[in-house]
């Protein structure tokens, strides 16, 4: 048995402890907390709930301990740490940060002989994967990525900070018209605005100025100016009822040209719909959890990403039984 | 400069050699004929073409050898043989033989200490990598996979050999309602004749008995009685206006299910569309060359698979280009 740690209780780490569940060869040992561990119920009987403090004295009972929290502040700190510790997996999801990361946890994991797996999930990792193989495969092409339809947190989060706003929900919408430019190997050049489109559904507090509230989100930098942005004031109850769940998905195509004139072309896609994006991405932790583990048995050490593991150390099956069913 | 060679050139040996085209770390050496080489000629104006004898003593000259037989009798006599002098690759495609294949391509590669990459190209190959990705992420779910529209040039071979057929091209369609019940997640059951249709176009010899040509192909065991058959005679001039090319593709979708009462669903779905079945099989290849050429620098020998092989090998980019750029 594989035993796993958690640190972080948010949706992500119930997503990494549900997906646990449905992988025989692992078993929950402890989440661990920074708040008062006697507050915090998790949903694994077996499983311990300890303080964040207990992790300086667990290296016996953890094989390897999955990183839950948030990639601007906690992960930066947290990954670093602990991969002088354990063998870890994290899910660092801020691209450009990626190579100071990525320095930060191979010192202290290669010196206490761990593996620190980076940036697992979808994207990054398994779009990531798809966007690699793709340009292996097809050299002289075009990278498209699309997201959605989903809900997407730090939009949601932002409009929240808005003067009048109790609560929001924003779902990032890929065009249809440009995925089917894409898929039909046209190569069109794409602007921001074309790509996606950025819905809100928004509960406003009693009394607010709505035409107000509407215009700050359609015309803030970075999150909405760039695109068409459609809003909707709402209910609670309908925000309960409707806006609950947390689906996401997305594609990635690579179009690309082989021949000697170079005269055929070849479309590459990977898609994604997903009912729940961070059961997914805990999923995604679990199934590199283990790659941890077994790179770690056969000595290997040092910060690793989703580009540096072979596919069959995500497996719980033998390569005898890999070769014989799924090749 | 990482020096190819290609033994065979057929389709796949062409599409391997356009493929080298475009990767500028890589030249085609020579190409290896078991004809006569005054007999071949080739595009890539610099490379030799000689007789797979010479490969006796080649060593020095060339870093991988592309294996472009096929795999019913070439692939599992060659691979062994030449993986004991060379770094090989192939496109070993009757799954059924692979355990056997690996095993007999493993002894006498790791005695030798070269690497020897078998069943390379898109189904065996980047089907098979998604399909175990897949796999460890959503350990409950259902697999599908789905080929065409494209040309199966087995079917087509088994339709030339019928009595008064000059020459014949077979499609394998994959039937669209069965994709989309696929892609609903409705996880449907599904027949052989459900999930793929398959369309001949037949030129035939002049005065033969139409019906009987017809009947005898859709009433063919295994290659056409399990499956809704259509067939269309067609002219010669026809045939070679409307059908000289090799298109394929397919897609390879899992359906799964997460969380702790097993409530969300997913579904991954990877999909080609392909002009040149060979020149796409010939790329796959040649990045897997590049992986066998940079693992035995490295020290490491035997057979591998794509499962065994981290996606960074594939790719002339350093791990830092790919961290930054792709990640």
């Amino acid at each position: 048995m594989i035993r796993i740690g958690i640190l972080g209780y948010g949706n992500l780490g119930k997503g990494v402890e549900s997906a646990i569940c449905q992988n025989p060869d692992m078993e929950l040992t402890a989440v661990f907390t920074r708040r008062n561990p006697e507050n915090l119920q998790v949903r694994t009987k077996s499983a311990k709930v300890l303080s964040a403090d207990e992790l300086e004295h667990m290296q016996d009972e953890i094989d390897v301990l999955i990183l839950c929290g948030g990639s601007a502040t906690d992960l930066p700190v947290q990954t670093p740490k602990y991969a002088a510790m354990y063998n870890v997996v994290d899910s660092f999801d801020t691209h450009a940060r990626i190579p100071e990361h990525f320095a930060a946890v191979d010192v202290p994991a290669k010196a206490a002989g761990k593996i620190g797996i980076i940036s697992c999930g979808w994207d990054p990792g398994m779009f990531s994967l798809n966007r690699l193989y793709a340009n292996c495969v097809l050299p002289e092409g075009h990278d498209y990525t699309f997201w959605g339809k989903g809900v997407s947190q730090g939009h949601s989060d932002a409009v929240r900070r808005i003067a009048g706003v109790k609560d929001c929900r924003q779902y990032t919408i890929p065009v249809p018209e440009a995925q089917e430019a894409v898929r039909s190997g046209s190569n069109p050049e794409l602007t921001t605005r074309e790509k996606h489109t950025r819905e809100c559904f928004v509960v406003a507090e009693e009394g607010a100025d709505l035409a107000k509230i509407e215009q700050e989100i359609v015309t803030m930098p970075n999150y909405f100016s760039d695109y068409d942005t459609t809003v909707h004031f709402i209910t609670e109850e309908e925000m309960k009822r409707d806006h609950s769940g947390l689906p996401h998905g997305g594609s990635v195509i690579r179009t690309g040209v082989t021949g000697m004139a170079k005269e055929n072309k070849h479309v590459i896609e990977y898609s994604l719909k997903l009912d729940s994006n961070p059961e997914f991405t805990g999923s995604v932790i679990v199934a590199y959890a283990r790659a941890a583990y077994r790179m770690n048995k056969e000595g290997l050490s040092g910060c690793k990403t989703v580009f540096d593991i072979a596919p069959a150390y995500l497996s719980a099956k033998s390569a005898e039984e890999l070769r014989a069913h799924l090749l």
